[in-house]
């Protein structure tokens, strides 16, 4: 019981610390409220992801991945947001931009699991781009996937996974 | 000119572990040769996924992320291998045989990075399965890219791509 109940402690406290960076990158970056929606905790299973999706792994005391993953429509949205300019945004820009998000958001996960005594590293962003992709990790003990409301008009939404196991 | 050339030595020694690490992971786990195409080192630049692939994240001397990539009927005819049976086998055995695959390999790949004094740490792999999914990563020294021709029928060849930078 101790046991289970330190593993969900740490479990609550990496969902507060992805819905803390979340707010804290869209409110930076793109100066835009996210809002969470109820959810959290799910059992570990194969999930869908968007249209565009940054990927980034993490080892030490937390060894796992986060996804950030969005539409097209959002990401260019993010894109223009960042770089400016109107119309429909380069592919690569948009690569870049979302891949310079999930960067921030996962150093931002990061710095406080480290906060935590709970050290970790990551690796470098990978983009993953294409339509109805399934993603799927093995040997996970907990799986957080959140969805955000953004104060832009669209009522697109931002997906952002978190998975792994403890140390 | 020295950094230079000391990079090329660093990309030409990971280029050699990712073909040993290959063809280890073929003999031991699914008794198949394999044969490397030649090619290597190629520009970073968006790269094509099969329709099955693994992904692991490395940080550390060396961070980055190895793929290992195959269609569906080369996923299937591993899992066929490994797990037995004919027929189909179940998307969930397909997906956990390459998440096992690419452990395996990054595996091989860490080991050798670590006897050579680049001491790496590894995520946990991610199984991403669809069609026409294209990938890319950013802030990336250098991008391999190798194919591998298998000792079955059928002429399904193996995709794995490492890609990063060295501390």
């Amino acid at each position: 019981m101790a046991t289970l109940s330190s593993l969900q402690s740490r479990i609550d406290q990496i969902d507060g610390f992805l819905v803390e960076s979340v707010k804290d990158v869209c409110s930076t970056m793109l100066s835009w409220t996210a809002t969470e929606a109820p959810g959290g905790l799910t059992d570990p299973a194969a999930f869908q992801l968007g249209a565009v999706s940054g990927c980034i792994g993490f080892a030490g005391g937390m060894t796992g991945s986060i996804f950030l993953s969005c539409s097209d429509a959002l990401a260019e949205a993010m894109a223009r947001t960042i770089l400016g300019g109107g119309g429909v945004p380069h592919p690569q820009d948009v690569s870049d931009v979302v891949a310079e998000l999930t960067n921030m958001l996962a150093g931002g996960c990061k710095s406080r699991l480290c906060d935590q005594e709970c050290p970790v590293v990551m690796s470098i962003p990978n983009i993953i781009r294409g339509q109805a992709i399934r993603a799927f990790s093995r040997d996970i003990t907990f799986m957080l996937k959140r969805e955000f409301s953004l104060s832009i008009s669209g009522g697109e939404k931002l997906q952002v996974i978190i998975l792994g196991k403890f140390d």
